[in-house]
């Protein structure tokens, strides 16, 4: 078939856990999986599970010195190693000499790095790519095994917030969020869904080594727009606090003019602009530090080309 | 009238935020009341909204060497004053010197101090001694006036258990819990919650030492009986989480023979005994560390006396 678009077959896939060390569910999964691995194993595949930021773990705090989910830039990679360094540059450096190098031939060919967030985002994909048709088909994949239960794909493309994500060495790096729930915590539920989001992702990876095409799909996607911050007062602390209207709706439409914050003084702030959005990570614990209330979402479609492994 | 207490009117209060550091809405309420304290003023009385531990909040965490809520005892607060005692050894003997000192005539006539949870345990009062007809009194106000609105109280009376609490320094601590709120985050609903608890438990101080007579009460509290901890490895990792069964479950009734927990590979762990029992702090991030999965509690009925102050 003409349209078709031979990939290579995936041969290296790593499982990350405790990128962020109080998620717990990534942590407890791949904690169980270094032991007893049959679950994540798939015929001709390496599949490895990496607890990335054990320190943290230990400390069930989110990082130690800096955000290790922002420091796999060429810049930090490529610093002389120095106890001098934070402890997370010192280990971005490890991690790509272990999964990396970033951009280079020898990368893993796919990350999968798993997290939890404090909203109420439910299964969620993050892409950082939109012209990936490999993670476009995988992500399709994922979504319709799911069903009903929804899963959404949060795309992260753009034009000048860059991230450098922990699972940027890969060649194919696929960021997994379950929501809601609280550091420190474990929920039966959400480690359900993350379990069976990894299960389905490498089922379609085995189909596809196997040979099996993958006729064009489309997929929904809400890419990122902007990021929004609390109110704050002159000496920057948190004036408001997420509207009770938009707790807990992320993913749905936002539209002018609705409540978005208020203060103890009833005060309420609403959606400025014409254009509807869709919030997530609306009240993450995590981004009260980066200045980010929720961020503001389009919706948009992606199409992706029929795929086959190159094997066949 | 012959049956009715006569108690000492109430001069000093002292509303306490940041006992844990990441439980924000304690903290969100004091910083604001700090600044504007008139919903909190009553005529007569003294309120004094303080943040117990500044440091924690300031990175927030739950604390910074040791838990403060669990250091208020008479050897802690008698040891002399040294850099080497960790810090909140060291700011427990600085508020048992503004607000007690404990078990004097001169402490604080009232604390409350404001934590979250991250249980499903709703508006939650605590009570330290069952034959307080006083603190029976308010919390069967603060029910009242909240209701239909749930308002639960958790006694930890307890022979063997201690807490040695930041509040215990008051001639009456009154613990206000409220949750599910992740650590790290504000939600509008929870502080709307612990705002008009505050406002309740005031109130009813104010017609308490304005003269109003309170006719004898019952009130149904949940009373502690045992920790649970998590099933554990060889290791002392935790092995199973709570079941979805009993997951936000707090108060309700849990049966021998229900389901507990259950591990990732299925096994299913079961109330045991012959005791029908009270869940609560189910699932509480703070409390992995202290090796507790749960509290199980019994349900009874408390009785208080008239109550008059002695003013009148
Ligand atoms: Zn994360
Ligand atoms: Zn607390």
């Amino acid at each position: 078939m003409t349209s078709c678009v031979a990939e290579e077959p995936i041969k290296k896939i790593a499982i990350f856990g405790g990128t962020h060390g109080n998620e717990l569910t990534g942590v407890f999964l791949v904690t169980h999986w270094q032991k007893n691995g049959a679950e994540i194993q798939r015929e001709g595949l390496e599949v490895k599970p990496f607890i990335t930021n054990p320190r943290a773990v230990e400390k069930c705090t989110r990082y130690i010195d800096c955000d290790l989910n922002r420091v796999f830039n060429l810049e930090n990679l490529s610093k002389e190693m120095s106890e001098d360094l934070p402890y997370e540059v010192r280990r971005a450096q490890e991690i790509n000499h272990l999964f990396g190098p970033k951009n280079s031939d020898n990368s893993y060919d796919v990350v999968f790095d798993l997290h939890n967030t404090t909203s109420n985002m439910g299964c969620t994909l993050i892409l950082e790519d939109s012209r990936s048709d490999f993670l476009i088909q995988m992500f399709h994949y994922i979504k319709t095994s799911l069903a009903p239960l929804p899963c959404y794909v949060y795309l992260i493309e753009h034009p000048s917030l860059k991230y450098a994500t922990t699972r940027s060495i890969a060649k194919h790096p696929v960021g997994i969020e379950v929501g809601p729930q609280p550091q420190g915590v474990l929920r039966a539920d959400i480690l359900d869904q993350m379990r069976r989001m990894i299960k389905h992702a490498l089922d379609f990876i085995q189909h596809f080594n196997e040979g099996k095409e993958f006729p064009p799909c489309a997929i929904e996607v809400y890419k990122l727009m902007e990021k929004v911050d609390y109110p704050r007062n002159e000496s920057g602390e948190v004036a408001a606090v997420i509207h009770p209207n938009l707790q807990d709706q992320d993913w749905k439409p936002l539209h002018p003019g609705d409540p978005v914050f208020v203060s103890l003084d009833g005060k309420i702030i609403t959606l400025d602009g014409d254009c509807t959005v869709y919030p997530v990570f609306v009240n993450e614990a995590a981004y009260y530090e980066k200045k980010e209330a929720f961020a503001k979402t389009t919706k948009l479609t992606l199409n992706a080309k029929s795929i086959r492994s190159t094997l066949h």
